[in-house]
C-alpha cells in the first residue's frame, strides 16, 4: 500500500476508535506524552505498580515502555507489562532514552529485549547504535559500531528484531526490515524542548494502539512531531513554542500530513 | 446557607487564610495541580516519603490523596497521612483515579476509607460507582453496580461514608447526603487535556483547606474548573487551551462564579 | 573581576560549552527545570536510580540535587551521586526544598552536607537559617536561629561550609564568604507559579557546568529568572505567564542581564 495511503488510515483509525494507550515512562515528560495522545485523539493510562501493571495492559490497546527515568522497581515493572502484552498480542513500543549512558541502562535494556517482542524502537542515532551493539553481542557476532550509516543499522536491526526500527533526527530513518524511509520534515527548534522524542514515541503508540501497522504508526507519529514542530510558532521563545506544539498536534490531520511529508523511499 | 452565598465565603477564606494543601499525587498531572493551587490562592506541598507524612500533614490545612500513580510505597504513605489528618482534624479529600481498572486500585481504595474518614471524594462516574460497589461489598448489602442514576448513588454513598460526594462529568453532581446539586457549567474541551479532573481535586482541597466546609468547597472547586473550561481560550488548540485555564483560574472570582453558575439542587 | 565582566563570562561559557546537567529533582517541578536548562543553553539529565548515578555524573559537567520530593531510595541515590562528583571534581548544587518542615528533611540534608561538599546552595530565607542551624548543631556552636539579618547569615554560613550560599526572595542575597551581594530583581508573580526557586537552581547549575564560577553563576542564574520574570507577560494570568517566563529565559542574554540587573556590593 502506499505510504500516503497508510498516514490517512493512520488517522481514519484513530478516529475510529478511543485506543487507550498504557505507559510506563519517565517524570521529565510524561505530562506532554499524555497531553499528545489526547491531543492526537487516543487516551492515556500512565501506571507503573508492579502488581497491577499486567492488568492495566490487559484494557489497553497499546503499551509504550520509557526508560527516561527508570529504576529497578519500573524496570520489573516493564518486563511484566510487556510480556503480558506479548502473550494479548497488544503491541509494544519502546523508547530507550540515553541507553548508552550507563551498564543499568544497557542491562536493562538488554533484559526488555530478551523478554519482550517491540512493534516499533524508536530512538536517536546513538541510542539505535547501542541497540545495535547489544543485539550484536548477544547474538555472538561482531560489533556494528563501526557502521555509521543509519539507513544500514536500522534495516539490519528491523530484520533481526522483527520490528520496526525509527531513528529520528535532522532526517529519520523508518524500516520494517524490508523497506526503509527517510523522513525530512522537522524544526530545529525541537530539540530545544525537553521530550520531543518521549511525545513522538507516545505518538507512535497512539497510531499503533488503533491501528496495529507498526510501519504506518511510526511515520504518522514522526510526521505528526515533525510537522507540528514546523507549524508551531518560533517567534516568541521556547514556552510559546512548546504550548504552540501540542496545539499543532491536538489539529493535525491526514490532509496536512500528506501535504507536507517529504518522505523517500531509500531501500 | 443560600449555596450563592457559600461560594462567596469560599472565596473568602481563601483570601483570609494562606492555604496549604498537602498532596500525595500522581507524577502526570502533579505540575499542573500544584499550579491550579497556587492560581486559586493557596500553597501546594507534594511530599510522599512514608517517614515525613505525618509531619507534613500537620503543618497543612488539608490533605488531598490522588491514586493516579500509586504504588504500595505511596498508598502506605497515603495511609499514614490519612490517619494523621483525621487524628489532627485536617480534612482529607480522595480521587479515586481508575479505581475500576485493577485489583491494585479496588484494594487500596478499600484499604483508604476503612482506614480514613475523607471530608469529600470526587470522581467521575464510574469511579464513584465502583466506589460504591465497594462500600456495599465491605457492608455485606447488595451492589448498586445496577442503579444508573448518578444523584441516587451519591446520596446513598454520601449518607454511608458521612461525608460530601462529587460526580463529575457533562453534568456534575455534588451531595453531602441531604441536599444534592447538578451543576451544569464545563466544556468538552476539558476532557481533552490530561489532569483537569485531578487539578479539579486540588481547587477542592484549597478550598477546603481555607474554610472547612466540605459542600461549599466541593461546588466552588467543580464550579471554578468547570467555568475556566468555559472562559478559556479554545481556538488555538489544546496547548494554548491548557495555559489559558491556569490564567482563567488564576483570575477567578466569587462574582464570576456566582453569575456563571448554572446549578439547581435537585433533593 | 568585576560582576558584570562575570554575567558576561557565564553567558560565554554556556555557548563555548554544552553543559550536560545532571539532576535528582523533585517530580513537581522537574519538565520546567528540564526546560530551563535547554532555555539557556545546557542539555538535562534526570536520572535517579542508585545504580547508575555514578556512571552518570561522571559524564556531566554539574550536578543538581533537589530535595523537593525525595524519599529514602532518592536520598541514598543523591549521596552517591554527590560523592562520586566531588571525586571527579564535578561541581555540586544543592536545593533544599522545605528542609525545616520534616525530620527527614533535617536528617537527609545534615547526611547530605556532611558528605558532599557543594559549589553552591540556594533556597528561601526559611530554608538557608535552617540549613545555618543545622551547620552551627552539627558544629557544637549556639544557635544562629536569633539572627535575622540574611547577609550576615548567608556569609557566615559560605565560610564554614566553603561555597556559595545564595538565598532568594524579594531581595537576593549571593556570597562566596569574601564577598556578599544584594540582587534586587524579579517580580512577585513568580512566587504565584510553582518551581520557580528549582527552575532557578537549574540554572544555576547549567551556567555552573559549563563555567565552573560558583559566584558567577549563582549571580547569573538568579538574575536570569529574576529578569524573565520581570520581562514575562503578566496580563493575562499565571497560565501565560509561565509560558512567557520560559520564552523570556530562552532568549536571555548577557546584554539583556547587565543593562536590567539591579546589583550592589553589600560587603
Amino acid at each position: 500500500m502506499d505510504i500516503k495511503e497508510q498516514l490517512k488510515e493512520a488517522f481514519e483509525a484513530l478516529q475510529n476508535k478511543r485506543a487507550l494507550i498504557h505507559h510506563i515512562t519517565n517524570y521529565v515528560t510524561v505530562n506532554d506524552c499524555a497531553n499528545v495522545v489526547l491531543a492526537i485523539g487516543a487516551s492515556p493510562i500512565m501506571a507503573d505498580e508492579m502488581s497491577e501493571v499486567e492488568e492495566m495492559v490487559g484494557i489497553c490497546d497499546a503499551l509504550v515502555l520509557n526508560i527516561g527515568t527508570a529504576n529497578e522497581r519500573t524496570i520489573a515493572s516493564m518486563l511484566k507489562a510487556g510480556k503480558a502484552a506479548n502473550a494479548k498480542g497488544i503491541p509494544v513500543v519502546l523508547d530507550p532514552v540515553g541507553v548508552g549512558a550507563t551498564s543499568f541502562r544497557h542491562q536493562s535494556v538488554a533484559k526488555l529485549m530478551e523478554a519482550i517482542s517491540f512493534s516499533v524502537i524508536r530512538g536517536n542515532m546513538a541510542e539505535i547504535k547501542t541497540i545495535a551493539g547489544l543485539e550484536a553481542k548477544s547474538a555472538g557476532v561482531d560489533s556494528l559500531d563501526q557502521e555509521s550509516d543509519g539507513g544500514k543499522i536500522a534495516l539490519r536491526l528491523a530484520q533481526k528484531l522483527g520490528c520496526v526500527i525509527a531513528i529520528t533526527g535532522k532526517t529519520d530513518i523508518v524500516t520494517d526490515g524490508k523497506v526503509c524511509y527517510a523522513l525530512d520534515n522537522g524544526n530545529v527548534a525541537l530539540t530545544k524542548v525537553t521530550g520531543t522524542g518521549c511525545m513522538n514515541t507516545s505518538l507512535i503508540g497512539s497510531f499503533l494502539g488503533a491501528s496495529r501497522n507498526a510501519l504506518g504508526s511510526a511515520i504518522a507519529g514522526i510526521l505528526t512531531m515533525a510537522i507540528a514542530g514546523e507549524i508551531a510558532d518560533k517567534s516568541k521563545g521556547m514556552g510559546t513554542f512548546h504550548t504552540s506544539l501540542i496545539d499543532a498536534i491536538s489539529q493535525m490531520d491526514a490532509k496536512t500530513i500528506v501535504d507536507k511529508c517529504n518522505i523517500s523511499l531509500i531501500k
